[in-house]
Parts: C-alpha cells; structure tokens; sequence
C-alpha cells in the first residue's frame, strides 16, 4: 500500500463508516465501497495509468481490512481494478470514465441478480406452506415478497436474532409487504420446525468448500431442519464467494461487541459474541443465485466458469 | 372440589401467587404448595377424618391449576394425600399433626435428594474440562459448586435464554462460587459444541416416555451435543416424574406473555412464547436422579420401584 | 403331548382354522384358542386333576402350532393353564367351572385393555393433524375412533398393504366412523410423510428387546417417520410379548403363498412373501399400552412386573 | 405459439398418443416426438426459415405440454431447434434435410449413450452378488444384462412396483436374459436390504440441484439403502437433466388416475396416486451415464460442459 | 481396612498376581479372588463373627483395589461377604464352612450363566452367515462352540486385537471347534462389515447407564456395525455390573504399558495405550445375558429386581 | 503391447522393484516411473516417431501393470506420453530432449504442487489444536511440518498404522520437526476422536465420485470423526486422480501377504489382508489440493478444467 496520505478522503471516511458499522448489510458495504473507488478514481491527480492505478490498489486495500467476511464488497472492487487492468486504454481521463461505466455496469449486474434470485427462489414457495427465516437478509425478504406478488399463499415465521434483533426488520418488511408472520425466539426454532415446510435464509460469505458463512444460529436453524427433513435453503449472490478460502485462508469468525449481549455483566463475565457461523453443504438443499438453484459442492466450479477474475491475483 | 367458600385462604394466596409467576422454580412451587396445605390442615375446624380430607382435596384441587407443567408440586401433594388417606389415623388433631410431619419428612428427603444428585453428577465433571448449561436449574448449579468445592478445576458456558435471561441468574452465581464462566446468546450453542465435554441441565418435568420437558432451547442443545458426540445430562429429582403422562395426557407446552419476547411489537405480528420444549430420551445420556445415574428409559419402571404412590389414583 | 385321539374335537377344528386363515386377526385367534381350550375342559371324561391338565396341555401343543408369530393366542393359553396349575382345587368339575370362568375373566380383562389403549392414545390425536397407519389393526381403528367421538377433527392417510390389501379394511372402518380418510400405494409413503403429525400401527408381536413384529413394510414406515422427526407409536397389548424371544429364539418370519404376489408369475421367478418384518426399538416413539405409554426399552421389566407368568415355565 | 390450424396432424397425433400413455418410457417418448418434428419438418409448406422455425416452435409446443415430467423428449426437441435456428441454412429444402440428419445424429447418439452407460455400469455388478431394482427402467435391464453377457454371476431382486406393476415387465425381461429373479411387494424393500449388495433404478428427470425423479417409491428404496451402507446408483442419460429445474420450477408430481390403486373404492375416499417421488443428491453414490459414473452433485457442472444447448433460451 | 499384618498372605499373593496380570480374564480374576476370600475364611484364627468379618473386608479391601474395571471379581466378593453378614450364624467354625458353601454356590451359579448365555445366544447365529468378533471373551467362543455343536453353519471373522493379539487366541478357539475362521487388522473392521451378519463381543463391565465397557476398538466395531445395520449383540453374565456407575463413579480408563505397542519408541514419543473403550447402549441391540436377551437400557432394572445385593452398601 | 524383448532394461527393473515393493509411496513410484520413460527414450535406437512412440508404449504397458492403485504413477506416463504424441516434433533426437524436458516439467509441478498443499493446508491447523492423521504421507507431514514452521502450535496423534507399522515413520518425521507426537492403535481412534480439532490423511487414488482410496482404516477413521463432527482433509495432488474410475472400472482393493499380519498362523487361518479401503466423498470436508481446498465431488469437474488430458484415451 502506498502513503495514506495520498488517499482519496472519501475513502478513508467511507472506510470508516464501514468499520464502525454505520453503513451495513453485505449489499450496502459493496455499493459504498465501490462508489468510493469511483470517487477515488474521479479526483485522481496522477496522469499515469501505473500511478492511478496505485491510488485504486491503496484504496483497495484500506476497503479490504474496513471489515473482515465482506466478500461482496471485496469481489466488486476486485472487479473494478482487475476490469482496469485488463483494459487497453491507457489515458487516466479515459480511465476515469472507464471506472464510472464499470461501476454502474456492476451496480446493474447486482441488480439484476437480485431480480433473478427472486425470480427463481419464490417458485419454491408453495401455495399454503410456511416459510422460516433467520436473521434480516434483503435477498430473502425480496424473493418472499415476490411470491406475494406472484399471489402464493404462505406464511413465515422468522427469529428475533440476537444480539441484535435484526429479525424485528425482517418481521417489519414482510408485514409490510402483506405476509403473515410470526417471531420467535431464537432457540424456539426446533420446536416449531416439524411445521415448516421450507427454510430460506441469506449468506455473507461462501467458502470454496461449498459452506456458507451467516448470522451466528443459521447452523442450528440448518441442523433443525435436517432433522426434520425440512428443506433449507440459501439465497444469495455468488458474489458472495470468498476466493482466500480456496487458498486456506479462513479467518477466525468476527467476534462482536459483548455489550450486545449484556450491558452490565457480572465482574469477571466471559462474554463471546461472535456475529456468524459456518454452515456446512450437506446442510443445504440448494444454493439460489443468479446462475439458478445449485447444489453448493459445485459453487466453485460454477465461479470459475462465471466469475475467473474472482480467482485471478491481482 | 368441594365449595372454595370453605377454602383455606393462605391455599389461595399462595395458589395466585403461584399463577402470577411470584413463586418460581419447580422447588420453591412445590414447598410453597405443600406448606399451603400444611397450613390448610393446621387451621382446619373438621372433626370428621372425611371431611378433612375433603377440605385437602379442595386445596390439592386449587393448586393443581395454579399452572402447568408442575410436575413436582404435584406429586408433592400427592404424597401428602396419599399418606393422610391410608394412615389409619382418625382423629382429625392427630391428623394434623400427622400432616405436619408428613411434610416436613417430604421437604427433608427433597434436599437429600438434592444433595445425592449433587454428589452422583459431580463426580462426571473432568478436570480441565468445558461444561455448557443452559437456562437455570438450582439443581444444576447445585451440581457444578460440588464439583468446584471437590477441587475439580473446569469452566462453564452458560446461554443467556432468552426471553427472560435466566442465564443470567446461572452466570452470576457461578462466579460467585469462583467458577470460571462465559454467556454466551442461545443461538450460538452450536459454534461453540466441538470445545464442550459435558452438557447438564435441569427439568420441569420428565415423562412416561423417558423424555424431559424444559426450557424452551433445551432440545436444540441436545441435538448440536448429539450431532457433536457431547455427552448430555439432565439433573433433576425423580419427583419431576408427570404421571399424567403415563395416561397419554400430554398438555400443550404453555405458552407466555409475547411481551416478553417484544414489548411493542408492529401490528400485526405474531408472536410466539413457548415456555418449554421436549427433549427425546435419545439425545439424554443420563438422569442424573437421587437414585443414581440412570438411562431415561427406564425411568417409568424405577417410579413404579420407588415411588409406586405417584401413578395410583387418589 | 398325548395321544390326539383323545383330543377334543373342537380344539382340533379350532386349531385348523387358524391354520388355514379362517380364523384372522391377533385377538380374534386368541379368543378362538381359549374358547376352544374352554370346550375342551368342559367336555372333558377325566376324573383326576392331572389328567384334565394334561388333556390341557395336549390342547394347547395343537394350538401352538397351528400358526406362528401368535404371541397373544398362547399367552391367553399360558394364562389359563397357569391358572389351572397354581389353583389349589382338584376336583375336576370344580376346575371346569374355574376354567370357564378364568377364560372369561381373561377375555374382559383384553377387553378393558384394548379401552385403556384407545383411551391413553386417542389422547394423542391432535387437533387438525393428519395420522398415518399401515395395514389393518383393531387396535389402531378403535383408538382413532375414539379420538373421533371425543370430537378431535384430524384425518389419516393409510397405505393399502400389499399383497393382500387390509388398507382397504382400515378406510372402509374409518369412513364408517366418520373419519376423512386418504389412501396411497405402500412405496409412497415417505413421499407423504413430511405432511404426517403421528403414525400409529398395531403389532404382531412383541420381543423382549423391544422391538415390534408386524404387517410387512410396518419398519419402512417407520424410517421414513423417522426420517422427518414424525413420532411412531405401536398401540398393542402387552399380551403380545413373545416370551421365547427372551430365549433367544426368534423364530423366521412367516412367508405366504407367493400367489398373493403373482398368480400366474412367468417359468422361474421367485417370489418371497413374508408376512411380517422388524421394528426396532428405537424408531418407536412410545407402546400404546393397558399400562399406559411406555418407551419399548422397559417392556420385558414392565411384563415381569404385571405379567410374570408369561416368562414362567408351564 | 402459433395457430394450430397451420400444425401438422402427425404432430397432433403424436402429442395425443403421448398424453393418453399410448406412448410410454421417457426414451419412446423421446423418439415418437422428434420423429414427430422431423414429420412436421418434411411435410412444412413455407418456404422462409421464419416460417419454417415457428412451425417447428408450434410443434414444441404442442408435444412440450403432452405430458409432464418428460425431460429426455423436451431435451430431443430443444436440441433439433436449437440446431436449425444456429445453422446457417436458410433455404427450407435444405433445412427439412437438415431436420431430418440431426435427428437421425440425436437418435444414434442416444442409443449410444445407452451403450456407454450399460459399459460402465455392468462393471459394478460383483460376481456372487444380489442387486435390487425398482419399477423398470430398460437402462438398468439393458445394463444388467451386460454384466451377465460379461460372465458375471449374480442374482436380482425386483419390486413389483405398485399400482401398474411394472416390477413385472422387469422379472420378465431379466429371467430372458437367463437372470436369477426374485420379486417381492414394495414395502418388503427393508426386510430383504441387508442381503443386498448394490442397487440400482433409472430416472425420469434430474434436477439442477442433482436430485432425481423416478417412480413412487424410490426413494424409500434409496432410504433403507443408505441406512444399510448399500451402494445405491441411478443409471440414466444426461439429457433426463430438466433445465427449468435450475430457474426454480419444479412442477407438482403428477398424480394418476385413482383407479390404478382402487377400482371401486368406497364413498368417500380419497385416493392419492403420485406417479415420482424425489431422491436427493445425498441418497446416490453415483449417476451411472454416458460420460461415466459421476457425482449428482455437479451434473449441473457437467451438463454445462457437455450439453451447453439444453441450457439456452430457444 | 485392619493391619494388613493380620493379612491372609494367600490373598495377599492372589492380589499380587491379578496386578501382575498373571491372572487374567474378568472370570478367573473372579474364581481366584473368591478362592482366596475362601482361603482367607478358612484359616482364620478369630473367634468372633466381628473379627471373622473384618478379616473378610481387609481381604476385599486388597482384592479390590488389585485391578480397576474388575465389576465380576468385585461382585463376587460382595456376594459372599453380604452372605455372611446377612447369616444369622454366629460361629465362626459354621461361618467358616458357610463361606466355603457360599463360594461354590456362586461358581456354580457362574457356570450355569454362561451355560444360559451360550444357549440363548447360539440361536440367533443363523446357518449360512458371517459373525465378527473383536478380541477375547470365553462367553464369546463358548456361544459359538454351542451354534456349531447344535449344526449350525457359519463362519468367523476376528479382530487381531491390537497391541497384545488376544483375537489370535479367539482364532485357535475357534478353529479347534472346526469352524471357519478369518482373521483381520482391527482397522479393517469397516471394510469388511457390509459382508457381515452378526456382530458379538463380551463386556468387562456395565454401567448403570447401559452401556459396556470393552477391549479397546469394540466401540470403533459398534460404530461401523450401526452405520451397515448389522446387528451387534453382548454376551455378557449381569455380574459384570458395575454398581458404583449408579453413583456417578466412572473411573478413567486403564491405560497399560506403552510398550505393548511399541517397545523401543523414538525419544519424546508419548503412546497411550488405554486397555478399554465404552460402547454406548444405543448401538448394542441386545445384551445376552443369563436373564434372557434385554435391551442394555433396562439393565439396571433388572439389576435390581434379579441381584439387589450388588446395589447394597456393604 | 510390442515385444518385450526391444523393451529398455531399465524400466523392466524399475518395473520389478515398484512390483517387489522396493520402491514405495505413491510419489517415489510415479518419479521412478517416469524416469524409467525417460532413459528408455534415451536410450532408443528407433529412427521414426511411430517406432519410438511404440517403445514408449510398451514401457508404459510393463510399468502400468507393475502394481495396482498407482494412479499417481499412470498419470505421469500418460502425460508424457500425451505430450510426445501432440508434439509436432518428429525427429527422434528431438524428441528425446522434449521427453526429458517434459519430465523436467512434470516433477517440478508436482513439486510444486506439494509446496501448494502445504501452503493451503497449513493454514487450518488452528494454534492450540490437536490434530489427527493415520499411516504414513510425506504430503501431510509436510502440511504439518510447514503449519509448525509458521509457528503455529499444535500437537498429532498418530495411528501406529497395522500391518507394517506405517505410522511409525509418521511420528518419528514429526519428532524430528519438533511437534508434540502421541500414537496410539488403530482400534483407539473413537476412543480419542472427541479431544481431536482435525484429522487430514493422504490419499492413494481419487475416484471419478470423489472417494478416495486410502491405507486400510481410514474409512473408520472418516467414520469416527464424523460421528464427532470433527473435520475430516484429505492432502493430495489431483493427479492421483484415477480417470479409469470414470468409465466403471473399480479394481478389487489389493490384498497383501498374510503374513504381514500373522507369521505363523495355525493351521487352517484365513487371513485377509487389503491393503486400502474407500472413504466415501460424505465423510471428506475438503480435499487439499494444488488447486486448493475443494469439495471431493467436484473433483471430477475439475479434473476435466485443469488436467482433460488426464482424461482422453491414448
């Protein structure tokens, strides 16, 4: 990484945002982080490609450690630079320009893999079922909603997801889209499992191994309903592959703030808190992404064919 | 049941009690109950060993329904009754007396039943070893400080469970006892499951079947230890046996206030407050009981051995 | 055994009915058994007590064998015999009365079990549940019409039981009984079984491990059950224990004419067609019994306790 | 789809034949409709490609929704226009010729296919060894019969697979081939599992996610296999892969006619017929097909690679 | 425990060897602990019941502590000292040829067991199978002595039983009673399972929990049973359990001399080298005992009902 | 196969030696082999291409059959092999100096390839962590040498690896490279599996499944830790993929001197001795290869992507 100083402050602020979590959400991370590599791009001084370049690659890398399982957000500015690389312009002017098209065009492309895994995902939805989610994913409250539309009758139970309650937003949107829904507690999931008929959840990260990183309890909530023969499944972007895990690397789960948990422990109160856990393949029916419904052994090879750049060096 | 009107007053009192939630945990319900009915007889103006036991009957009644799954205060009562109607006692001062006795010896065994199961299960706490818990049991914390107090070094992993935090209660007086501890949330029960050796809770109630009913989660620990190999216990008093069960009576798991879970939940919402789960005899290594450590499944037929005055009809 | 010729002919006649299928049904051979062991003794020429025992026993020998895998008819058998043999009368009309009266005795008591059975179990049909059942049992059909008369709304799915069709006895019962009533071929099962709240089935026989013997495909029922967490209870009388089974023996399991299969199968096909297979124990949620419900586990210890003279030697 | 004025009778008639089961088998199915194609090719009045191709794509249409779940016709259909509309033909002289080549290449093809898969899987059948089938499928005969032209020794039990008993057109054809036949009622499957060694089905469709749909009751054959560690494989041409499975369809299984399960059934009854039931991934050891014995988990992968076509919009 | 002075030296030296190993096998561990209590009994210059008494617990005292895991030897011991406290003689020269009566009534009835044993289990060795075997156990090789004098025919596979090669001394056994037999690596057990009919191994102890304690590898043997669904059984007489299990005691593993694995091991090299391992009653179909065929879960019911002086505090 | 008479000396003896034994392990076999190709081309007196590509065939043929399961080694001539037929080089001389460079090439990649594993591999040996291998792989003691030169610390518990004591020479590499080593027998691998983080064992061959083929007892070993849900790697480059597994054939597992097992068995001992046993794909979290950690059923994929010439006939 090159001197700090030279870095665009957009970055450095939008970094922080993320750091401290005021921008959250897989999604959101993503969009801010390569708005910020346009940014950065756009007040460019450097009349170099070599020396603009090195002003992406700087950003990148203070992106890259703003949080740790942010694939997404790593993936979309892998592609910004390795588009920029690979491009035959060489004019910083014309860069510049390059890096706004490619942007957008990645902004569209996640877009569209939105509408897709919607699209795909909510056929599972059965007339008459009932669904169970955990946590708040905006992939899976989309395609639930798109079987509203699609005018499927179901209803959906959904975990209130400690720490943080993030099951409270997804309670609030699907009611507001017109679905019936019931919150529990997290550890009521086993009891009310023999009743439902299909399992969807979101992934902030999935590993060459074909396992998926999520909300700490989506492996329970998958071990539930193998045990019932429930089908689960992931809805998410492949973008969301982490390329380090091919490799080995598979970092230590994120460990959150235990005031989360409780504010005021007892002196001497080991609290852990960790904000995901692995679920293992053989957990999940299928993977629902924007190439289809894919069994997750064959999500690596499914990247390679669709998305090489993911696995390239830059 | 005979007229309330007659009803000793201090039945009722505690009997309300007992339903408002003033008097919790299966222990401290059932001492109350049968310390209600100590009182109901000291105060009773019968002259009749009949009308007497009409009087016991109307108090047993009232509390019976004073809330479900109270296994323990029932057979507490049952006791009572038992011995008042086959004591060839007639003369009601006698009686009382009699009553008294009764349960004083009841209350006494109870903490020598409390004291061996202490004694049995702590001897399977290894040195430098990694228990988990989950909610409160008195039992079970009872269980854990002989094992400190025996000079057996080890730490506890405690869920906070939710919604009322009882974990918490567990945690505090854990480290008051000097055992190493960490809360963790219910849903992380699973990530953490390979680094545990040991698995005990306690019990509300334990059925024909050789199953446990207890804190809403308990069977999703039972299937992340089994899935995990772990070792799982329950400590708990054979009193919690549910003769009821043996009838096929099998009463819906009670269900609480949903402001528990979310005080102001969005219209519309449902929400769902089991208070208990069922846990299979299969995922059970042990009852740890006053009787020794012994498989669930053959609980029934060491009931019908040593308290054969649970199952008959009084 | 004696000399057949002085056999009683009605025993004979009995014994060849049940040989040849005239006589079917667990219950309905036992009833024909002891009725016939009734005439004998009454028709009885024998003046000395040991001589009416040992026409007794020459009865029973025929019956034995007249048809394998009958536990409840020879224990019904074992019963009255028993009864002869530890009574203290030795005056032969007065043992022809006893006997009478012992058989009757014992068919109310089978009776008040097959009550005690519908009542414990019908306890279990839940409120808009869907049950499923394989092949025909008395047994079955009366507990989930007693559900039904205690006004649970629930309907069940019952396969049709190759080769010979005792599904379509189940629906023509339940129909009757006002019960809504699906039927499916055997081998689809599983595919229904995620829609299924309680499988109930009768049994054959009991062995002293536990496990049940019943209708062939009773233990692919029961995997599948398993398979989705769905509980798989056997309602049965006690008096289906095999006691040889303690033994060790365990005979082979019936095959039937190969012409209720295939009547015309083409030059040189096999064809195997056991009446019966396992369950074993621990896909069996809990026996439906006269003593209550009870884990499979504890069924010899529960038999030693309320039936010892079915392991004793005659 | 165009007018159906303008389409070819024989193509009509096809489609008629195939929907009233005149026409049956996944493979005859296949060859009636692209014979089908090729007629309405030949006999095709246009004289633009356009015209000719929409006549086609009425023809699709038609046969398309002749009957469901039939993968391998739809694959043959997509895969000849598929071909016309790529070529770079336009005269229609030219193109009826074409037609007609590409079929008789598909044809050729598929029966090699056939070939290959009985090559490779004939050299799983052990010597002294005892296979299980189900229903029939002329893959898995053609396959076994290999394995006994190749000299192995060994014997296989069949399913009579109710309610059309095809089991028996399989013990017909294996007893030809001088195959040692045994053959049993579906739900005997378990009694007979631990005796077997190896099993094998065919498929009517595979699924994006490597899942398989063959006739009721494969998969509680695929069930007790794998609670028994007996190796369980599906013998099948890649092109029974259903592409709209990947998008997320996934039609209702199509259910029969009631009167294969029961002529006269009592009033009242409802009977379900389900002709497919689904095997996960996880039940199979391998797919036994033309490019080898494979993993289900990356048939998606493979069909990419082999068969590209079936996954493009026509 | 008195002087050990007073110490008879004959129990004295039979400790010694049961340390030393010189004597082995749970049975003749037994036979020569009880002998030497006899010896102890019979020299003993005492004149009063007392004295006579405290001899016989100093004698226990060193016999008990001459092996860990010896329940048999221990239960012998218990046998015959609750004998002659419960007696109601009170000469010591009675006492002493009480004990001496006592003895041989417990080696009598020790005999008979295994005579019981090997008549039960001999009938489930099936004409024409194959039954795996791991280690050493004389009740083993005694029931498959009886399967073959009573013309049965089968064969043997037995584990080598690393590290000291009891499995060669099964071997001789076995073919000296002319049947076949193969041998194997422990490690190959799984590979040969699928081949496998009949799994039966002995027990050095059973816990209250129903589960046994064995020869090192028997679990690995259950594991690879269960997974194949191949029946494991134990023979093994009900003395063998261990009553201080009911109490929580579950003494660690013995672990022997690293160098029965490896004698002259690299410098720094730790070798473990536990001599038993637990197997867990869910995967032991039966025990086969002397009390018939049981399921291990209700064993220490039947502890209680047949052997209630194991139970009781001496 | 031409005349073995023009065949080169020395492959005939490297051919001998790998058949004797004398040369060992998957890696030195293959390098051995190839070597052997190499001065056969070098020695050549053939003048045309066909001619030497006829020499080099025949080579391959002899060293082919010298042992069973050596895809490693089949692998390396095909490739050389491959490589001489595409080249368009006809010269022989020149072509003696591409085999030689291609050889070159080909032991550099695997080298490589090692160092890839080892970089991958390491990186999930967790710090404080216990890992578990069997037998004997320079691949994964390398992985665990470069995981202790990282200076991770951890600590391995080796199988001693009967027969031949493999795991001997693992624990002294260990030692050697300074980690904490344990071994224990084969048969105590469950007994140990729940203090184990991670088990990683080499491989011998790969199937077109993704099972891999591996020393005899690994499967118990995939077993147990599965049962313990502890991860289970396999280390191993993809060229011991074994391309002849696609295509059905699936040669007996070999079995080696029975006297490895027992030198002087009594007379009539069967012994069975196989060398290797299957690990099927379930039990494998991820094959660490040169392309990184992959799930075992996508292998067959990825074969195809990175080594298709693997794959082709020659």
């Amino acid at each position: 990484m090159g001197e700090n100083a030279g870095l665009n402050e957009f970055v450095l602020e939008t970094a922080e945002k993320i750091s401290h979590l005021e921008i959250q959400g897989a999604r959101n991370v993503a969009i801010a982080a390569i708005n910020a590599i346009k940014q950065a791009a756009k007040r460019s001084k450097t009349k170099q490609k070599d020396a603009f370049l090195n002003e992406l690659m700087d950003a990148k890398a203070v992106l890259f450690v703003s949080r740790a399982t942010e694939p997404l957000m790593r993936n979309a500015i892998r592609y910004i630079i390795q588009a920029v690389k690979s491009s035959n312009k060489t004019n910083v002017t014309e860069l510049k320009d390059f890096v706004s098209q490619v942007t957008t065009l990645f902004l569209e492309r996640l877009e569209r893999s939105k509408d897709k895994i919607s699209s795909f995902g909510s056929k599972r939805i059965s007339n008459n079922s009932r669904v169970l989610t955990h946590c708040h994913s905006s992939t899976v409250t989309n395609l639930l909603r798109k079987a509203k539309l699609d005018g499927r009758k179901f209803e959906v139970i959904c975990t209130e997801s400690r720490p943080v309650f993030q099951g409270r937003l997804t309670a609030k949107e699907l009611l507001d889209s017109g679905i019936k829904t019931t919150m529990i507690v997290d550890s009521a999931v086993r009891h009310f499992m023999n009743e439902v008929d299909f399992v969807v959840v979101g992934a902030d990260a999935i590993t060459s191994e074909g396992n998926i990183i999520n909300k700490i309890g989506t492996s329970m909530v998958a071990l539930a309903a193998k045990e019932a023969r429930t089908p689960f499944y992931v809805a998410t972007e492949l973008l969301k592959f982490d390329p380090v895990t091919v490799l080995g690397d598979f970092g230590k789960i994120e460990e959150r703030n235990p005031k989360e948990i409780w504010n005021n422990p007892p002196h001497g109160l080991i609290v852990r808190n960790p904000a995901f856990d692995v679920t293992r393949r053989n957990f999940i029916h299928g993977i629902i992404c924007e190439e289809g419904i894919m069994p997750p052994h064959s999500i690596s090879e499914l990247i390679n064919r669709k998305y090489p750049w993911i696995l390239e060096k830059i």
